[in-house]
């Protein structure tokens, strides 16, 4: 018994049928004797609908106005899911993020929560509510509706947790847990029981796409345990906490991501100041750079190569491209036919041969590697996109023990 | 110049189209040097979708989450004129009512209006903004969302512009104004320029659909000049205000309302409390009786007629036959197959000749009159419902002088 708060996505609140097992879901918690506070995002697809609809009109809606009307996606899931609730004979009020009170900064369209005035949540709590709360939204200091980007539910949920000392935040996704790889492509994918906050920020960055990053860094940063588990199937999911028992795993996952873009800028001369330059002008544009790797000089010129996300790929070119006389360069070589393939774990920073096992089973799968990056937790390689799949597969039998 | 302000309804902003005419309508009024707060309702069938949303979840969900619920459908259409607005080139931002300082009673689905805190439209209107509030709802003092009912956003439009004192109320719609008679149906039906409030709401109870009661009765109580107009063609509408000239009309208009049942109870005894012991238990039951008509006593009984809504019909049998011994009627008579026809027209206090105009007019048609009922400015009666469109032509033909 304790102070539970639950996160349901869209896709598990996406029609009346899923509303009503979300509420099964919920009630039976509160059965337990548990308090219940439920964060829920907008339904299935109506937040793209709502996107759709703008897109009719304008072409370039302020984000002010887009807020005000992507918030009314989650006040639909509430007052639903509110209904539900109600109509299995529980106490249950919704309440809008405002109501809520979250209070963010003024920064629509992906707004950070400054605080939250637990004031009303408590008191509902305290008349034995089940609270239902709109996920992703807040209110700014000009009392005008915010939200807080895509993911912002998982943060929402976290943010609730936090500010009332939850015994634990359950976020509840379509997948059952955190695993060591994708497992609808990866057989001898294993779920994890634990996993640190550490690990889940480097699997969330690499794409497992179970956890929203922000969420995973504030339940670091106020203590709270997580857990992931499926909405469909009732079955134990993944705990993210700080110390997590190892399993006798060395890493905790293999991940691909295939949303990468490596440019080259060939024969820069190689003098003090020219990685600044080049890095400055991408940061101006607010363009992150992942993995990034210097030639060692040559003719008196080196060769820089850094990748970033696909969706910015021309930006970074047009970027490198205005300053290209300043920088003297000679080329810049654009590929997109790539992957970063990662392994995650916190056990690995004290198994140095974490890496040549990684590197030995991709060449003997005669994988080449393009990149290589690497962290105290994560081991991160760039290879040609053809073979990603087959790189994951061969990585993951190389560490995780089959059974 | 001055302050105006524009409501709008459903059918006006149902599609990205209708929403891009409205802004157009808007910014030409703002272009004009004048402040323009609009008020609009929820995109055509939004409120109807959302009710079959709740209808698949709960057989009978709280007022509360309904409103919770309903709410939303406002705030999408909000934002989505605020876009268009924007995508013009004009200052504009978008409210919710709550945000637009509407208080209101905690009668979710119904609530009554009980003040409006203006500061923030006052400052919005200071920065040259125009102003896109949602109708149709405000707060209640526990923080909660509320809605004033069906016809809500008309009355929205009339309570910022009493709380601003703006110079005119303009409600658009999908007819050009207020006509003596429906115009699809009577070919000599005219637009009338001006009308009195009073008989603005004999017309608006008698079915002319254009204007919501409440927002007629505010617009009278605080003086409010209203314009009746349409958002299809930009013609003149029609005028509501205290005083309005007679453009040489007797009566302002011809109406019909079939939505009425006759409910007749024979032969109860002929002494007193008899009627009070009827109607109480019809107030109990919060049915609206219309016309009420009791026969001259004979062999110590009477009998006693009314109308009702056709939706309150079995409900009212029901409260009648509950307490039929005591009152020991003989029998409850019940008729569907009525229409009530009326015509309103405040000049006609002073002129004796209305009501017998209008009856010569039924009789040289051959159409029975059931009953009869006036009031200073309106004389309805009730036939069967087969003559009622013909009984309209022909006191139509009677009253308003073809051109």
């Amino acid at each position: 018994m304790g102070l539970i708060v639950q996160k349901f996505g869209g896709s598990s609140v996406k029609n009346a049928e899923r509303v009503m097992n979300v509420a099964g879901i919920v009630t039976e918690t509160y059965s337990k004797g548990n308090d219940v506070v439920v964060v829920v995002s907008a339904q299935g697809d109506t937040t793209d609908d709502l996107i759709e609809k703008a897109a009719e009109i304008s072409s370039k809606p302020s984000a002010r106005e887009m807020d005000m009307l992507l918030t009314s996606g989650e006040q639909i899931s509430v007052a639903l899911l509110a209904m539900a609730i109600e109509s299995l004979g529980f106490p249950v009020i919704s309440l809008l993020g405002w109501q809520a009170g979250f209070q963010t900064d003024s920064t629509y369209g992906s707004a950070r929560i400054k605080s939250i005035k637990a004031d009303r949540l408590r008191a509902e709590i305290g008349r034995r509510n089940i609270v239902v709360v709109a996920g992703f939204q807040g209110l700014n200091k000009y009392d005008d509706l915010t939200t807080l980007g895509r993911g912002g539910s998982d943060t929402s949920a976290v943010a609730i947790a936090a500010a009332l000392h939850a015994d634990r935040c359950q976020i509840f996704t379509d997948v059952e847990g955190v695993f060591t790889a994708d497992p609808r492509k990866i057989p001898g994918a294993k779920k994890l029981q634990e996993i640190t906050y550490d690990e889940m920020l480097e699997l969330a960055t690499l794409g497992a796409q179970v956890l929203n990053n922000r969420s995973v860094e504030m339940a670091k940063k106020y203590g709270i345990e997580l857990e992931v588990l499926s909405s469909y199937k009732r079955v134990p999911g993944t705990i993210v906490k700080e110390v997590a028992t190892m399993e006798k795993m060395l890493v905790r996952g293999v991940t691909k991501d295939t949303d990468v873009a490596r440019l080259s800028i060939i024969g820069v001369p190689d003098i003090p100041g020219i990685a600044f330059k080049i890095f400055s002008r991408l940061a101006a544009r607010k363009i992150n750079v992942d993995i990034i790797l210097q030639s060692v000089g040559r003719d008196n010129t080196k060769d820089i190569t850094f990748t970033v996300g696909k969706a910015n790929k021309d930006s970074a070119i047009e970027a490198l491209r205005s300053s290209f006389t300043e920088l003297e360069g000679k080329d810049i070589i654009c590929d997109t036919e790539v992957a970063k393939i990662s392994v995650v774990g916190a056990g690995m920073e004290s198994h140095p041969g974490t890496a040549a096992k990684m590197f030995e089973a991709l060449y003997e799968s005669d994988i080449n590697i393009q990149m290589i990056s690497t962290s105290e937790i994560k081991i991160s390689v760039l290879i040609d996109i053809a073979d990603a799949d087959r790189a994951v597969n061969v990585i993951h039998k190389a560490f995780i023990p089959e059974e």
